[in-house]
């Protein structure tokens, strides 16, 4: 078990560890990389919705450097809502987050940052809601292409990063969340959330600690070959 | 649009408010409770996974007692796992939060604390992962049931309540949080959660608020028959 | 009860009779039109996937100028697939049956019949799979709306407007499929999903009087305002 | 491509080959053996949602056994409503079956058959609706267990197993359905559903093929150890 890295008091990391959470989770031999809205709406201080997360893009593209070398999956999604869907009350949660209805379809702001090496293979999913999982097909595609382990990178840490995360384990996904690949608006949030995290939903890990995962399956691969 | 609580600095506030979150969301007539884990391994501080929730049970059998009066649904749910489901991998979750595993079905832990006010007719929705909507039907029911407002209880607020919360937003319903009836193990991650689901996903209102709402209802009822 | 349109014999009947299907299920207020892959792949007998389905999109038009005139939610539905999507494993139900590859994205065959009427503010859902629910925000949108009434048009019969009508009731929407508003390849699975539709999901009904019914609502609104 | 066997006539075969479907799916390593509802409610014919499927209850219990040899998943699934349940508005599918509310919790009707050869290690899914992955955490299962292939047996074949099997697909298993081990209550909606399986969700095979596949495994698995 690896320790809880707590933003808060050693009472609380006792509780955690008397209630029988923070155990660090199994890695599989086909991970994926999910890239949580690094668009540029997010990723650009530009924008009401956006931070400069120059830092979480030039991390989250060494994990999808070592993710090519063996030809894991890697799949972007973006929020973007047509105009109608976002005046129309067909969200709810836009009710709520009325700032997110400038993230318009065909805009600047849904567009995955330009700094991520994307290429013309990787799935894109369009999504409305905060979790990459929930009304979309990422969790079919997934488990269509036998992956085993989610690797979870993007923006907002404390929002859509946290949803994807929590639903991926519900889905069956052990997942690891490279600290350094992971943005948000503000250090409180994100610091609170990537301690549950953490605690309760998959391993938050140094970049190197990831980047060193897919080089040894990478090893086992050329081995096998 | 409410003052966001915000257990962190005025940046923090500035920053969400630019981003444009934290709106009021509107109340429907058909509103429904539910209750997250009000279960005795959670509201009872004798086992690893509890914590001593009186206050939040008390708190929120005023809540369902105020939706009694109008016969609007109160739904519960529980964690439970059978022997083989607890130790057989079913379950990715609980490779990371093992100490779940106690959760035994038909062992005291699962029960729902005895002092709720439950009737027989209440569903109660046995689950296996965080969010009370995750791989349940609850979302069939409430649509169902013609649900237009979710009011969420229960614990814990960092997990399953989070959870929950934003499962609920995003399948369609308004969403309220009674600040008294929702509980944690440790008040660092209780108070992250409670800033950002009122920032995001549904408002955190006082109980009183709540009882007003429901009361108000029970009004229009009375006058209408 | 409506008796059952049977395509089989009448002890088929009675056994369903005897199990206790096939009652008529409740009309609400709100409904809204789901139009299952009116797309030219689809609607066109010159492609492979395709039948002629004129007679189809005509009387759905009808069902939408009726809907239009309550300001009923009309939602569209497409399948529509990258070439990688179409390609790289990322949906076993390709496996299966691969000619579906054909409908790429960006390609006239994905387009919508450009002989049914659809306006802007028309939501357009992009799926993958058979079901319009499956992989999609389609529940959250119709409980985002409101909807109680679920009126389901398109094609085909047998493939993916009856995996999305027992998906639409299991999501908790009562469910009207006006027969003249769909269509399939072959009558022999059309006639026998149209006979199990009726038996256990859906009330399978005339044109007609699902035009009365919107008229009704109307009518009403009419007498209210 | 294995060919259609079809109820219909030659130019609704080739109409199905033309359009592209019919293919063999793979089989992988991993397969899970999914049990639908072989309840007594649908085993016995006593009851009125039931027909005499002793024949496929036997042969469901020789897959089980295939599948034992090779310590594959075998997941069960039975129908129940509380009395609440069954009469509270909460299910959407009951207006239209209302049948189906004898299937109560606690009573004979929602057992599983005796004569199925069911472990102490098997999971139970309790569901609400017609798929077995509808509003359950089967999916969730299916993937923590990294099962790569579902074989689905059981009842009824135009309703539930049906049902189950295009949501298995578009989950992203590949599916086999031995024909011995699926039953209805007429023959008419039985071969219709076993005709749009094999042409469009999954492999309609014969009980010896699916032997010899979990044989095979078995067999790798000796070799191996």
């Amino acid at each position: 078990m690896q320790p809880l890295q707590s933003m808060y008091d050693e009472n609380t990391e006792q509780t955690y560890e008397r209630a029988g959470f923070g155990a660090t989770v199994p890695r599989g031999a086909r991970p994926a990389i999910v890239v949580v809205d690094l668009s540029r709406g997010f990723t650009e201080a530009r924008w009401p919705t956006g931070a400069d997360l120059t830092d979480v893009v030039a991390a989250t593209a060494r994990v999808i450097a070592g993710a090519r070398d063996i030809g894991a999956p890697v799949i972007f999604t973006t929020i973007a809502y047509d105009a109608a869907e976002a005046e129309g009350g067909a969200y709810a949660w836009l009710d709520k987050a009325p700032g997110l209805r400038v993230l318009r379809s065909g805009s600047e702001l849904v567009d995955l940052d330009p700094r991520l090496p994307v290429a013309a293979r990787d799935p894109l999913i369009v999504k409305k809601g905060a979790s990459a999982f929930f009304g979309t097909h990422l969790a079919a595609t997934l488990t269509s292409l036998r992956v085993d382990t989610a690797i979870i990178c993007g923006a907002t840490t404390s929002g859509c990063v946290r949803a994807s995360v929590v639903d991926a384990v519900q889905s069956g996904f052990p997942v690891l969340v490279p600290r350094e690949c992971v943005g948000d608006r503000a250090s409180g949030p994100h610091d609170a959330s990537l301690f549950d995290i953490d605690a309760k939903y998959g391993d938050v890990v140094a970049l190197e600690d990831v980047l060193g995962y897919l080089a040894g399956l990478a090893a086992v691969e050329a081995a096998g070959s």
